[in-house]
């Protein structure tokens, strides 16, 4: 049966333009021409194979992981993807600049970061290669590693907030790869509250040098990616102390090991801190602990762009203007959303395309069972998810505009819309990372018992997905952010001040308190006014009341403290509208294509008709809608699902994954699942010997009944 | 700080006797006694420890597991831990019989199963211990072996099914691990669908045998724990096939292994299936697959006591009432139930002490940082989980009840209430183990970034425990089966048939449907009178829409189907109304002990008014409560979690958990957690050298720009 498609037929059943769709997810035409590429491309590289990954041990893992690294590197260098483009590298980077604050946990996540394999001067080592077919050369190579911290955050953070002296030493060694770095930032203590770190920093005008110390157990850098095994150099946070005064967190670059044996320097301890969850996932990276005692680095090592000591020890602030902060968040923030989709659409491809292989029950009359995708308990758990992939796939997309817009605004000096761009990327960053979490492990679920395999690839998606959740801001954190933005926002609307981009809504607050839902038939629920302001009224309504219940305390702090679950929610209110409102929008653009963009309003529906079931007791609560219209509202839902049925094969299609991306044998392109399960499980190490290791210990010595004098 | 307890001044505030909550939780001082005992006997002995289990190699970690399982037979044996005692077999056994059809998943759960040191009578081998013991010991040793499937199913199932002549030919060899048995039901392609199976057993009139066959590749056996590398026979189930007829899925003992060299018989292809979800975890089961390649038996090895076939072939079927199958299930389910609070309770656990350790932000003052445990969003996560723990255990208590009750019935042939009973543990099994999947993933998330090591104990939990969604009845398979129950109760509602047990309420539909909730200030929502009633005019109200929407359909079936995923969630409404009216049932019995019953009535009002606010929508949309009540509910239930705050960590050690049992540097009994954290890194394969393995050949040549020359 090899070689024969078994979900042809599924196929066949799609009532829109496929190859369109996949224009419509990955953005354009040509994105999807580079990117179908290099994803063949890496299928086909014996090196970047996947599928033995959950069998390796720590250590095998990671030297595999360093192997693909210089793998990766090298095949870059010779292939030359599309040959010279000198334009190749963003401005991303420059913007990645005083990320001491927010980008804490960030060290986890960037795989095989953007940076990557960006282009670099030194023609004596390497050839130039677009940024866009390096970054989905890392996309589909899919294995964290230390490089990812090198590229993705030491190099960005000297370039951001090193003087140009600075850079001209350091990044020439960084680009050539003639030391690598990792960003030592996180400390066992102390991981949101950046504030809080304990290393010291302390300059000696003796020798003009710093000394780093860490003073308490808490403060040893934890997490850092990279720092346990691989990093010579590390851009290392510490209070910095200047005759005696504390004057606060600064970032210093510090070498780790020598570059010759790799040993750690005097005075650095160093090593991984240990297993992280699940198999494979992310205990490819070495994510390490450092101590210092008394290391002695000069004083032009640490990083004064922003603020200096003075050859006598004299603190000096730059005036480098400190909201260009958030324009690297708003980038940071807006790849975790696009990361979001890919994870989300990524389980929703495994879980869709087994659920239509899969059959159980109903052959009671004879003939082949049930499909598991035609129940309807299993298509109101699994459309929404796909719908899911595909709204947040466009909300990520906008939030790259609004990147791109935010940054040309902050070029010309225009700082206006942050607050609200910084609410709106903080509460979407926890919005989708939250729901992504969720939905893999709903996925892994809807794949019934064989869901629980390795090889169904959910096991190690999730693992290696659930750290998005804590990472680059705790996700109840930046709900709570998002509340204290949208109070400010409601209590000054008394004045007149009219509220901006995602919170324009609320200037319409007096209609929106009391306007009624005009839902009368199920019909009513597909029109996109009705949506919106449903979505509208509920959030701000429970904005307002939670104005309202702060306005009872006497203090404000105390206040928010104690309604802050309340609050969270508002938050939740006012993303979901968010994500729902740029659907809309996505479709009101001109898109080609037979019948895509029916299939698209299909998963907007359904994606905000699902949202209202999920949150009914916010809506009813609000009375945004009725009871009654709620219940229109799920059963204009049900028949949604029934025609969305025969899109769904096609609809994951368009994701246009290879089967080695998705590494699933539950997710197969062709529907081949059982041969493949079954050949797969003969690999397992288990396997290797017909008797297991231990039989003669302990299994003979139990059947021969002589356990008694045997020694255990 | 070795010996220091960091939590001593959070135990200082408890507010009420802890040590008469253990008594509480564990059901009896008997009981707390004897548990005490054998998890400090578990926890000292060097062969059970855990806590290097997560960096084994599969391999590795399966070795290990076979020399537990050995060496816990051993230490019973020697210990004799509380001397004779000639009554220690409970009953259950007999029950386990014709477990055929949903028993299916269950082979995947049974940790050391309950029956894995049951006395036996061969006095040569054998020491008798109290089953209690037994069952607390497998409890400790907390990782899944072979042994579950053996004393779990093979035993019971020969006991159950088979004729009094087999069980003298089999049991003894079995009882003294002579031979070891799994239990090979489930396929490839079947696994709910029993009655699906593809495996067939034919009989041969020549030769008076059976031959077994693996006709398709769907029909490989797949899943059976214990069958891949451990047993030497199994309970297979096959298609009875004679004289050309089909007569359904019977059960047959088969020889797998030789049991002089434990290699495969002629005909028998048997292995491993490979890894599962995350480190350690499932994975020290051998899961397995199995084909048959006209494997021949004779014909007494197929179990008789249900149906024959005779020496000319003739199938005849017996008269054993096939309503005894109904109590095996009630006792597995009450097993998984009791089972979910205990998983829920050391995920509870670790996440509550963590809480307390863990300080973050709050020092703008000076002074320390505020422990985490005093965010409001904290709580609001945290102690409906706390609240959940204890609700579930109750509930569970309840069961025990119930399944002695039922026993006790169907031995005096009286089968009325076996509906409603199964019903009932089929939603408390499916509502309690979901709950208790998405609760360890919640506390890993409240552990922040740590709860992502290994060590903290989560990822491994949530890996071992999230198959308990998926066997022993798919969870939303199990919800439609209550639905169905509750359609056909208020169908029968009009006739004046009086429901029974837990839907005993539906009898007071006419009231219930119409009463309005009395609520008007927050500490109305103290009286378990009105939470009660709140819950009942839900759950009713769910239902009898369904019913409404259902008779819209000409086709019942067709219905059914169509409206499924409504249909669940009025199963849920009336599940967890169970669970909120046993937690009030239980604080009506005398509960002695200085402020035990007042912290009790507190978790249970925080479990009821926090699955109101979680389900608002079904609450408001019933028409139940109104808005403004919900909103009072939330108020209530802040002040509820104030209430709770200082007790807390006693709340917590009430469980009464050795650290070698939760297995969590994060929820160590002394809150130590940084210096422990510390040390643990260093155990990691990847720190045994200081330069990584793989430095060479990947790092040095970046590094010294060698890579273009270099050999990857």
């Amino acid at each position: 049966m090899e070689g024969v498609d078994h979900l042809a037929h599924e196929r066949s059943k799609a009532q829109f333009d496929v190859d369109q769709m996949k224009v419509v997810w990955v953005g354009s035409r040509h994105a999807l021409q580079v990117s179908d590429r290099i994803a063949r491309l890496v299928a086909s590289d014996p090196v970047l194979r996947k599928d033995n990954r959950t069998m390796m041990t720590r250590k095998e893992l990671f030297k595999n992981t360093l192997r693909k690294a210089a793998h990766g590197w090298k095949r870059i260098n010779e292939l030359r993807l599309s040959g010279v483009s000198p334009s190749g590298r963003s401005c991303f980077v420059d913007l990645l600049l005083f990320s001491l604050l927010l980008l804490s946990l960030l060290l986890l996540f960037l795989y095989f970061s953007i940076s990557f394999f960006i282009c670099f001067n030194n023609a004596n080592y390497a050839t130039i290669v677009t940024e866009e077919e390096a970054s989905w050369f890392r996309h589909y190579v899919d294995q964290p590693a230390y490089t990812d911290l090198h590229w993705g955050m030491f190099v960005p953070f000297i370039k951001g907030s090193g003087t140009e002296e600075q850079q001209k030493k350091w990044l020439p060694l960084a680009y050539k790869l003639q030391i690598i770095g990792c960003y030592a930032q996180t400390e066992l203590g102390h991981g949101s509250n950046v504030q809080g770190l304990e290393t010291t920093a302390t300059f000696d005008p003796k020798t003009d040098e710093f000394v780093l110390n860490s003073p308490t157990l808490t403060s040893s850098k934890w997490w850092p990616g990279g720092l346990g095994k691989a990093a010579t150099h590390a851009v290392a946070f510490a209070r910095l102390i200047t005759d005696g005064k504390d004057h606060g967190v600064n970032g210093f670059i510090v070498q780790l090991r020598s570059l010759d044996d790799h040993l750690p320097l005097p005075g650095i301890t160093v090593g991984d801190i240990g297993m992280k969850f699940g198999n494979g996932a992310y205990n490819s990276m070495d994510n390490g602990v450092l101590r210092f005692d008394n290391v002695r680095i000069p004083r032009d090592q640490m990083l004064m762009r922003v603020a200096q000591v003075t050859r006598e020890g004299k603190y000096v602030q730059s005036n480098v203007p400190r909201q260009l902060l958030y324009g690297t968040m708003v980038f940071v923030r807006q790849t975790i959303v696009a990361d979001a989709s890919t994870a989300l659409s990524r389980a929703v491809c495994i879980a869709t395309r087994y659920s239509a292989v899969r059959r159980q029950f109903g052959s009671e009359n004879g003939g082949v069972e049930t499909q598991v995708i035609d129940y309807k308990t299993q298509q109101s758990r699994l459309f929404p998810l796909l719908a899911s992939a595909y709204a947040f796939r466009f909300v990520g997309e906008w939030l790259k505009w609004l990147y791109t817009d935010v940054t040309q605004k902050l070029q010309a000096n225009d700082f206006s819309t942050l607050p609200e761009v910084h609410a709106c990327t903080a509460g979407l960053k926890s919005l989708t990372t939250s729901a992504t979490a969720d939905a893999i492990e709903e996925c892994r679920k809807l794949c019934g018992g064989h869901g629980y395999l390795s090889n169904s690839g959910l096991p190690e998606l999730f693992a290696v997905y659930v750290p998005a959740c804590t990472y680059e801001g705790d996700n109840v954190v930046l709900l709570l952010q998002v509340a204290r933005f949208l109070m400010k926002t409601v209590s000054q609307l008394p004045s007149g001040k009219k509220p901006v981009g995602t919170t324009s809504y609320m200037g319409r607050a007096e209609h929106l308190i009391q306007c009624r839902c005009n839902v009368q038939k199920v019909e009513d629920w597909l029109k996109p006014s009705v949506i919106l302001e449903a979505f509208e009224a509920r959030a701000i309504r429970m904005s307002i009341a939670c104005a309202q219940d702060l306005s009872k305390f006497s203090n404000q702090e105390e206040g928010f403290a104690e309604l802050s679950s309340n609050l969270a929610e508002a938050a939740v209110a006012h993303c979901q509208l968010i994500v729902v409102s740029k659907f809309i929008e996505k479709l009101q653009q001109d898109i080609p294509g037979k019948g895509v963009k029916e299939q698209l309003q299909n998963l907007c529906n359904i994606y905000a008709l699902y949202i209202i079931h999920k949150n009914l007791g916010d809506f009813l609560s609000t009375g945004s809608i009725t009871a009654k219209q709620g219940s229109l509202a799920n059963d204009q839902l049900r028949s949604l699902y029934s025609k969305l049925r025969p899109n769904a094969i096609a609809l994951v299609d368009a994701f246009n994954y290879t089967d080695h991306y998705l590494g699933s044998v539950l997710g197969r392109y062709d529907g081949n699942v059982y041969p493949n399960l079954y050949a797969e499980a003969w690999k397992d190490p288990l396997n290797e010997s017909v008797v297991p290791d231990g039989y003669r210990e302990y299994i003979q010595p139990l059947l021969k009944n002589q356990l008694r004098n045997a020694r255990l």
